[in-house]
């Protein structure tokens, strides 16, 4: 949306230390692609135990990826001090999480005193091609770290 | 919610035997610890590769198994030949998500012809005493199987 | 869901307070019909005004008692001093809002010290029983008042 | 989002003719004010009768104009003989609905068979300048007209 101020010189270095903290994102191979403020982008490649009934991406990975993309966004923005602590999320799902890698994009829409709103589309890189398979809107509040 | 009519009497094998075609929810060790018509539980065991930052259940395991419980509960109640597809949901985070054991129980709030519509809360588990950890409302799509 | 902790005893003096200054309120006929701590009930009796395309309660006038019906359900618990604003809610619709009266009522799932989750259905009366037409799931930010 | 599909060359008649049923929409003074496929704006102008307690547009209006510009932009879509039913939506307010005008702008993101998403962005106009105040994401099911 917007250009946003950065609040924190250092957000790059605390993101990624904030992400190799969480287990399950290593659990499910998912990395951290792009960021910049108010930005994260997230991937995972398909592993067959991340399937569902039909071998796609369960449902599941693509809110985990929507969710953490969201949230680390968020991050790229707060102070030193500050972090984020997910409130709720709705998420769509568009069409069928098939394809080689999964992609999340996560963008703030408001990094507020109390409250961060972002939203992330989810996509499918099948053969090369990325298809839109689920979109998130979620809600944030800010905490001491 | 209301008592409901079971329009398929192989239900409960239908269920078991979709749930076991889902490959993830293996993955994270999850399995139907109740099931009725209109209901499902979900119960998994903490393990460190599903935690996060804090060792708590990561949230993307509190969404899964909010939302397999929503749509199990919901193919309690489908037509033979008939099956349910995630639409969306939305899911607010009430408390971290700490203890031994995730449970998540589902209910269908309107099985229609079109869309079902079902609601899920999520407890942890620790020494034995429940909390509740999250609450989802779910919208599935009727499709054929 | 629990029994809730009154932290201002003038709770009903100022829920009925703040109402009366939603001009919106009394626009579409709104009346609180009930009050107690975690909880609030609206009701609106139709008029074609209020209608959309078939005569029914419009989805707007739904959505503006069930997120009113949330807030005021949670004003009943804050301290003196604070308010709530919406950060945002979910509404699912389950049936038609077809009758004469639009019942709303509203719980607090949780009163938390940053953000309240709340939680309401909306009935339609119709010949005098009762049809559940929506549901919905809100967050609420507490604020300074 | 993309280019759109249209299976209706008479939309904009049947668009325009379906919000003239919706009487609510009168009651409020809401107009279409763009309409193209997948696309829909809607303007209304502040009265004090639709005002909360700070005077600013009512959630519920914000709600009723995101909801329904969301709605008549999946309506330009359909085919001839089909139309939209509000399955669900999730409304995050963002900054007041402070202005003389409240103008929402929702587009379709995916035009299904059986579902419809769209998306819709509401601004308040004050003083000339647009401010974001909410954004909604919303699910529709396909019907018989």
């Amino acid at each position: 949306m917007d250009e946003f101020t950065v609040r924190n010189e250092q957000y790059e270095a605390y993101v990624r230390e904030h992400y190799a903290s969480v287990r399950f994102m290593d659990t499910i191979g998912a990395t951290i692609t792009a960021l910049r403020p108010g930005f994260c982008e997230l991937s995972a490649p398909f592993r067959k135990d991340l399937g569902q009934q039909h071998g796609f991406f369960h449902g599941g990975i693509v809110a985990t990826l929507a969710d953490t993309a969201n949230g680390h966004a968020g991050l790229t923005l707060v102070e030193q001090g500050q972090g984020l602590i997910t409130v709720e999320y709705k998420i769509n799902f568009i069409s069928p999480a098939a394809g080689e890698l999964l992609i999340a994009r996560g963008e703030v829409l408001k990094p507020g005193r109390r409250v961060y709103i972002s939203r992330s589309d989810v996509f499918a890189r099948q053969n090369g091609a990325e298809k839109l398979c689920a979109t998130s809107l979620a809600t944030w509040a800010v905490i001491p770290r």
